[in-house]
């Protein structure tokens, strides 16, 4: 067992995937064989994880933090990685999830591509990747493997679950499927579901990669796959994740500083935005976790635990939750957050909602941190 | 000169290109060589009409009915060609496009694939098909063939300019490059110019188009062509066709009915319609025509014609104005709606401002027609 401490520490595992050690990354071998919501199991699954702040030695403090789809457990710097991570202004001494007081665990998700056991990593079983041959991967299978790894790291209880968009939605179920062990859920831009146009947009982004001939049926070698479709699939992501409103002050009707070479290239400074924050992008990512984890929030389905949303609300043993959710979302509207906070409060849970008008659409979160520090740092402070 | 007449004429111009002659649609030669706006001659266009009623002996009841991106001349039905059009509700004897009392003409826009003139049309001077050395087209191309097409049809004067989307912006163009000739414009969710949310999605279908090998650049025999970007395209268009609410309370989670042969195929009956819908749209539309009218969507901005809206709609001598928006289009949104109406009554335009709270987005007048029936008739009754 590894002993918790402050700052992170490096476990290398000989038996685990090709995934690199790197970083202040945890290497969390799962204890056992790990069997998938919806059939398969994976024989030696890892968990990547990094820590901020000191366990409590009454273990009470733990602040298990979810990504959204595409980031890995580098949420914030630390002594051992210095570089920032992706929640850089929100995770830290004195920051709104205080390490002080909180003792962090941020878990990349299983099936992502980040040192968790995932579509790339080798099948102890063949010495190939899995690819394709990946069971198929849930929001459930994602909590239920970060429950793992936090045993392993000698955590029984979480005091506050918590994430954001594909990261609310694990925290979620970690709440549902493991009610004892959770205090506080904060859900962020998430829900209880897909709605039909969020799964049509992710739909035809998991197409966008599968129609490119790169993608070989998802048995690419990794160094190569399928960049075109990765390319086309993040600039839809994009289109969703942000917002009309934003856009329309940012860009109006700006003309592209690069002068088209190809024929109808970028005209407007709205389609070099896309083009270069797609770029940057690729390669960056695995296409076929990309697939997983896309489906995975499709999948997710709050009232599959007891056939109603109030039913399955009916077995959370949460004290208290946030719900925040964000005005220009179409990926995950206000009227989903409104839908859960109802939910919530009808199964008794004290919940407090905050709908904010950040015009940064589904992305507000990693952008709007004006908005989400105090939001998200005030709330934590009550606890 | 034709004879405008009752129901529809067929016009074979042995010179023009190959586009077959083919229902009730006439295929109008332009009088000249059509200089387009941003450079470029045709020598010898054509465009692609139908009309119904009866043209007035004094001329004043010619309703000119620009379309959207896609459809033909073939609004409606009538005697030459019994064929449901793609208005049919809305065109014909005592329905909202009355023909008792107005001569309905219906213009396929220059740079389409159903008559008129566009890439997929003969070069004469080359014999070969234009593909992507036909120059630049604009929304102003599209109302300036159609005003020549009018003149060799008899016709000077419109009683009525009406269009939804991109029919609305060719609908507006005409009212404002020749405002003597226009009393009435009925614009449908359109605007003065698109937004970067509109550009963005619109961009990247073309990309899609482009990204597909089988485009070749452009040069793809008529045959074939680029069905998979086209496909890919559809669905992307559909998503910002249609809206959020619509596909919540007409799919919410229903599974598809096909079960998935393919991995990460269709599992969400959203996503069995959105294919089928693809499917019916490919190899209807010619790419090349695709990619220069969703391009002349991007470029149109009224505030070319003078500097400001302000200044360009000052030029404006119409007499009446309606405008129609939709609450759930994302492509054109309400506020540009109501942006349009105020800078119309700006300009001392008597201006009718509709928006309606359709569901189906910016498709709701091919699909609403409980409301955009009255909301137009009505409208065109006081006239």
């Amino acid at each position: 067992m590894l002993t918790p401490e402050y700052g992170a520490h490096i476990v290398t595992t000989a038996i685990r995937s090709s995934a690199l050690v790197a970083g202040a990354r945890r290497l969390v071998p799962l204890p056992g064989p790990f069997a998938m919501r919806h059939g398969g199991v994976l024989r030696s699954a890892q968990i990547a994880c990094e820590t901020w702040g000191r366990l409590a030695t009454d273990g009470g403090n733990v602040l298990l933090l979810f990504t959204g789809l595409s980031p890995s457990a580098h949420a914030a710097a630390s002594p051992t990685d210095p570089t920032p991570g992706w929640w850089e202004e929100m995770v830290g001494p004195g920051k709104p999830l205080d390490t002080h007081h909180f003792y962090v665990v941020c878990v990349n998700s299983l099936g992502s591509c980040f040192g968790s056991t995932g579509p790339a990593s080798i099948n102890p079983d063949t010495g190939k990747p899995y690819a394709l041959t990946f069971p198929t991967l849930t929001v459930e299978d994602i909590a239920a493997a970060a429950r793992d790894a936090l045993s392993v790291l000698g955590v029984r209880h979480v005091r506050v679950a918590m994430g954001a968009s594909l990261g609310g939605m694990s925290a979620l179920a970690y709440a549902l499927m493991f009610p004892g062990e959770v205090e506080v859920l904060v859900s962020i831009s998430s829900a209880t579901h897909s709605e039909p146009f969020a799964i049509a947009i992710r739909s035809l982004q998991r197409e966008l990669i599968r129609a490119d001939r790169a993608w070989k049926g998802g048995n690419y070698q990794s160094a190569d796959g399928p960049r075109e479709g990765m390319r086309l699939a993040r600039k839809l992501g994009m289109i969703s994740y942000r917002s009309a409103r934003e856009w329309m002050e940012r860009f109006g009707r700006e003309r592209a500083g690069d002068s088209a070479t190809q024929p109808f290239a970028a005209e407007f400074e709205v389609e070099s935005y896309l083009e270069s924050r797609a770029r940057t992008f690729v390669g960056g990512f695995d296409a076929n976790s990309y697939l997983y984890l896309s489906r995975a929030m499709d999948l997710f389905d709050v009232a599959e635990h007891g056939g109603t949303v109030e039913k399955a609300f009916s077995r959370l043993q949460l004290k208290k939750v946030q719900v925040v959710g964000v005005e220009t979302d179409i990926l995950f509207p206000l009227h989903q957050q409104q839908a859960l906070t109802d939910a919530l409060r009808h199964a008794g849970v004290e919940t407090r909602y905050v709908p904010l008008p950040s015009k940064q659409g589904h992305d507000s979160f990693l952008v709007d941190m004006d908005r989400f520090r105090p939001t998200i740092g005030d709330f934590l402070a009550t606890l």
